[in-house]
């Protein structure tokens, strides 16, 4: 069993960003698993999405249920194997999940940064990770791997620090985001912005959170991780049973006699149970700047724009390339990363690209399906044989 | 140029609803256009959806911009053309365009339905829509047509009154909403309801409107209504131009030397400017009990459910029908119509089906697609056809 030991790291120089704004005296959080070889040629870095931490793999001691978000597929003879390899997870500025991030005191100011914690960017946040590796020692990977957000930022790796990076497994990601992407971002930001509790980005102050926006967010955000046919299979037109009071009484429903209940507000139908839970659920934990800052940064991000076309951007990149698609997946679909894959393919590079024919949509990059595992196991095993005899 | 008149009906009987409710001392805003003949044989029935009335064709005297929401279809010589047919345009129960809904006075109460409103389903419409035929004299039905929700009431009428229509045109249509179409219902739902401007839904006591809601429901369905491509066609990644106050400069961009404003609540991309015009255009004008009583009838509508499974609810159907889908639909994918059809079939129904290859996603119901307009147009002309040597 891997037991996972958070670690924080200070950095006192000032971080540049992309904006033109500045970052000082900042920390990061991360973990790590495995041990570092003797010439710091096993180290894996991974990159988190949206609504995850440094809390890759492992559990806390003494805390059964505490699994990293990624512990399917990092550990102790996992596809990327802990006895290999050094694996290191690390949260993002901005986040809120113990780096620096809004809900923390701006050093400038003495008070709580709320919404005037500086928009930081993809390239941003590979800067910041560049210097903890620095701090740590490492001058080279041997991969950088994430999904969605988290893809986004192991390509972006290949392009800012292409001599750093050996491998880059790139899972359900794309080169940019689409309209439709941002538009569904945008609701969300919208949502949370226009709760009276939003203050502006400054209800810490206030001592209320935006529980309604992000609530909303949540839920548009779980629509579009989820294939139609996911939800169709596991909720369809399902109706929510009430459970009764006593037990071992059959569960039942309320309402007239052909089983709807007519109402506009209450729960029918188990989709909106299930989404009305998960929509509560995050509410109580995630922070609002961050969710704003963190879709932000998927908008921007855009390495065709930087460096005029992707063909043009992935010239840069020296790393060898696994990618990985979902079928299923319409939020960061298969063309998506075929648009990566082409580009490489223009610079002739060296890439492996498998389109996994899931039913999950784009929650299929957390889940364990055997083909999935298998492709990164395999990769990650001549990885781990390269430049052996 | 066809001038158009709202008109209203006054129902004093009791409505019974399928929820066990009832609604008494309604009415029923319409609009008619073109001559009901002697036999009263050529009336066509338009059934609307989410965001539309009664008001289907021409303009309204004196006010130029005054089209009905369908008038590229039906006027004089236009596809359904209102020199052969008497088209008739209804407003259901619950909308906010004239017809009675939550915003009227509960004759049982003296006061403003609001949320008391009963909820209404496709079936109490389509009854409701009957009685206003009863009491305009006409019997049969040449047609009945309607799109999206329109079109679900097309289909029940089918059902409900199978000996009064002779066919249904039934576009961008379903035979019910899949778990993601409810999904999305619900989260516009959830934004609306939990908008502390909605007092329960009986917001209109308190003189205020809960528009952050009501923006929010729009700017959701926006994107269930337009394809990822034409989303990316029309805006892409396109960023919003600031235009200068100084009439002839050229328009230029505020913000970083990259044109990035790196901001988390202003706009930047022009898919964000568009949702919040449409959002904020809505919230001005549209009822949030409404939005909540009309996405509710989307729910429940399911005759599979009603009669065992849709091929054995289409038994009861002696219409002949025409079945339209586009490509690019994505909320009433062609699949579901095609859903419709194999039902008729398994009946052995008269039954033309056409799937139209157009960029435009669901709105495309809406749009000038010639060869849309062409399958119409002919259908049409051969129900004009029908009865004459």
């Amino acid at each position: 069993m891997l037991i996972a030991t958070p670690q924080s790291m200070q950095f006192a120089a000032v971080l540049p960003l992309q904006s033109g704004a500045t970052l000082r005296d900042y920390s990061l959080s991360f973990e790590t698993y495995g041990t570092l070889n003797a010439d710091k040629s096993n180290a894996v870095l991974i990159c988190h999405a949206l609504n995850a931490s440094h809390h890759v793999a492992g559990t806390y001691a003494g805390q059964d249920k505490s699994e990293g978000w990624w512990d399917n597929m990092i550990g102790p003879g996992k596809p990327l194997d802990t006895n290999k390899f050094f694996v290191i997870g690390v949260n993002n500025l901005g986040s809120c999940f113990g780096s620096t991030g809004p809900m923390h005191v701006n050093p400038d100011t003495g008070r709580v940064y709320g919404a005037d914690f500086p928009v930081v960017t993809v390239e941003d946040w590979v800067n910041a990770q560049a210097r903890l590796l620095d701090a740590l020692g490492i001058q080279t990977l041997a991969a950088v791997m994430g999904g969605s957000l988290g893809g986004m930022q192991a390509l972006s790796w290949t392009l800012q620090y292409p001599d750093r990076v050996r491998h880059a497994v790139v899972v359900a990601s794309a080169p940019n985001l689409t309209a439709e992407n941002i538009a569904f971002n945008e609701v969300a930001r919208r949502a949370i912005v226009t709760d009276p509790d939003f203050h502006g980005g400054h209800f810490y102050e206030h001592g209320v959170v935006p529980k309604r926006g992000l609530r909303i967010a949540r839920m548009i955000g779980h629509i579009t991780y989820l294939s139609d046919d996911v939800m169709n299979e596991k909720f369809g037109r399902k109706l929510r049973q009430t459970v009764l009071a006593q037990s071992g009484d059959k569960p039942q429903r309320e309402g007239g006699v052909d089983g709807y209940k007519y109402s506009t507000q209450d729960v029918e139908f188990q989709i909106e149970s299930y989404l009305r839970y998960q929509g509560d659920k995050f509410a109580e934990y995630f922070d609002a700047n961050t969710y704003l800052l963190i879709t932000r940064a998927l908008d921007y991000f855009d390495p065709a724009r930087t460096y005029g076309d992707l063909s043009h951007a992935l010239a840069r990149a020296t790393a060898k390339f696994l990618l990985v698609s979902f079928t299923t997946d319409w939020r960061f679909a298969p063309k998506r990363s075929r648009e990566i894959v082409k580009a490489l393919l223009d610079n002739r590079r060296d890439v492996s690209y498998a389109e996994i024919d899931a039913p999950h949509g784009h929650d299929a990059f957390l889940l364990d399906d055997p083909r999935y595992m298998g492709v990164v196991r395999s990769y990650f095993d001549s990885v781990a044989k390269e430049g052996r005899p």
